[in-house]
């Protein structure tokens, strides 16, 4: 099949530190390729991939410095797909709002991965174009009344991150993820406060959440029973994760998917997560961790987690969410769909020779 | 003709205050409706119109505090109205960026005014579809290359701008535009205290400007030689200009068109004006006003100025920048580009039943 995927361009393909959407895109790619597909990447001219790639920039966005307005490249970027797309079987788009009016002008058919969250605002943008094709990161994803093809859940490169037999001691409890009052890093304290567990956080703090940072989290730290480790690389990630005996997921805002929990799950620690957007889709409950109805709930949770198998943690996310299992779903999804076009020109020519057939005949 | 006109949502059409872009919008729509042309004006919901208005957003941009990204308004915006595209014989864009990837897709075809400048950024989306036809506001503006179809000035309502026979004693010279840099108040200020000259300024202070206007333009103010006015509605700038002896345009930048110019001209004031952008085309050099090479040269120019007839400078915008004049422009344009898409849709068809002719007849 000829197939393009459009990545966002403020990541590079892979990223090279956060991005998980360019991760997912990488991850996708590189083994729709494997599996034989005529794969093209529009990406930034910095990512590295197997597939043919076109660069909607010449580096990633979020690099470039000179570049005050990226709108611009956002701009550029679906316009060069759109000019080729009668190249392709279909079009992958991870871009959102910004192919969607394209996407309905052409016979080539896109499907459109909602890597992101609505906003007030760009909702709008996917109900003008709610005929289009949507794929949905989790179930709990589907906030908006638009055309769902499919669930496709994230996968990761399981075979990438090491098994951890047991917790590290002296135990602990983790925290990975940005430090926004979404992410709830500050209930991750006041749990391990209540329970007096110890507590490893990392992750980044982006500007706009430096205050929160100040105010909230800040004056908890105190170096033995609070942690704070900064940002870290995908190495330091899984052994912060596979040396805990559980990974707290205290959120409190409908996250679309929670990749967290998945890395968590797969080093072998299990999740006591908050139930609100994909939670329940992706912890097994009573099996890789606890889904839990409140912050007091999860702290009660932690001695249950602990009697968990961490076997079976890992072998959750091999069932569930692996790259495999992503692009199975992933090429299930551009097979309807290019089966369901083909149909439809082949009824339409047919229609019309008929017509014709019949028209000679009755002239 | 069926016409469309996209309008920028930032705004109403007409503007409240500023705007220039709506303000041309708005003459070009109600003069078109009046010239007897099926027109629809694609805008925000709050503008006033004689034509089918199809609103892009309940309200201005601007005046609507709860829009956090306003960009998705714009990709509505266009996507709504290339939607309707086979409804019109042609499309003429006022966004910009906004609708060129759209217009490239369809086969009713879009001519784009270019209001603003071209930025590092931009100019990379207009090369994209450097096969679109352009119109500049002037031929200073030309600085890409691109497909030029025409330039159209901007045109202003005469008959809404009272005639000064003479200027106000004590005289004055008169500042009024945006407090930037690019502006040239800095050296508006410089000439008036060369001279001995009293000088009155109006315009707004944007939030960027702020520390511009608070070091190198409010310690000059004293309330008698250099004034501030602040901003003004249509019939204070009238007043402001017209009683001045002279206005001073000195620019530090390409300006495409600047109005202040003719809306000086045609209340009967000269402008002396420093020679960048549109400047050496809006003004009559030694008739309406004097082109200068140098602010010191601006200086000099001033005794000459107070001899200009002021009837010439009114009649100079009678015959070049009224509105009849810009909406014959434009009319103009349609007629070509409409004429030649007529054309090759003759010329293709007469093309293919010939082949088709020859075909039968040596089958």
């Amino acid at each position: 099949m000829k197939i393009a995927q459009i990545a966002p361009l403020w990541e590079t393909v892979p990223p090279t530190t956060y991005g998980g959407t360019e991760l997912v895109v990488s991850r996708l790619t590189e083994e729709l390729v494997r599996r034989g597909h005529d794969v093209t990447l529009f990406a930034s001219g910095d990512s590295q991939t197997l597939a043919r790639l076109e660069a909607g920039s010449p580096r990633a966005l979020r690099l470039d410095k000179s570049i005050k307005e990226p709108v611009m490249y956002e701009l550029l970027h679906a316009s060069e797909v759109y000019k080729h797309a009668e190249e392709f079987d279909i079009i992958h788009s991870h871009v959102g709002v910004w192919s969607l009016a394209l996407a309905s002008m052409v016979s080539t058919p896109t499907v459109h991965t909602l890597h992101g969250t609505f906003t007030r605002d760009n909702n709008k943008v996917f109900r003008q174009h709610h005929t289009q094709p949507y794929i949905s990161i989790s179930d709990s994803q589907r906030l908006l009344n638009i055309n769902y093809v499919a669930t496709v859940y994230n996968g990761i490169s399981v075979e990438l991150f090491p098994f951890y037999e047991k917790a590290q001691e002296p135990p602990y409890l983790a925290f990975l993820g940005r430090f926004s009052p979404e992410k709830g890093p500050q209930h991750a304290i006041a749990i391990a406060k209540e329970t007096g567990w110890r507590l490893k956080m990392a992750g980044k703090v982006d500007v706009v959440d430096k205050e929160f940072f100040d105010k909230e989290i800040a004056p908890h730290i105190d170096g033995k029973q609070i942690e704070f480790l900064g940002e870290m690389n995908h190495q330091q990630k899984a052994e912060l994760l596979g040396n805990a005996s559980a990974t707290l997921f205290p959120i409190t805002w409908s996250e679309p998917f929670g990749l967290v929990m998945v890395e968590s799950m797969v080093v072998g620690t299990p999740v006591i997560a908050m139930n609100m957007g994909s939670v329940s889709e992706v912890i097994a409950n009573g099996v890789s961790g606890y889904v839990c109805q409140s912050y007091e709930e999860m702290a009660k949770m932690i001695p249950k987690a602990l009697q968990l198998s961490r076997h079976k943690c890992r072998e959750h996310v091999e069932n569930k969410f692996s790259v495999k299992h992503m692009v199975d779903g992933y090429e299930a999804v551009y097979e309807k769909i290019v089966g369901e076009r083909n149909f439809r020109n082949w009824f339409n020519t047919a229609l019309r020779s008929s017509l014709e057939s019949i028209t000679s005949f009755t002239r």
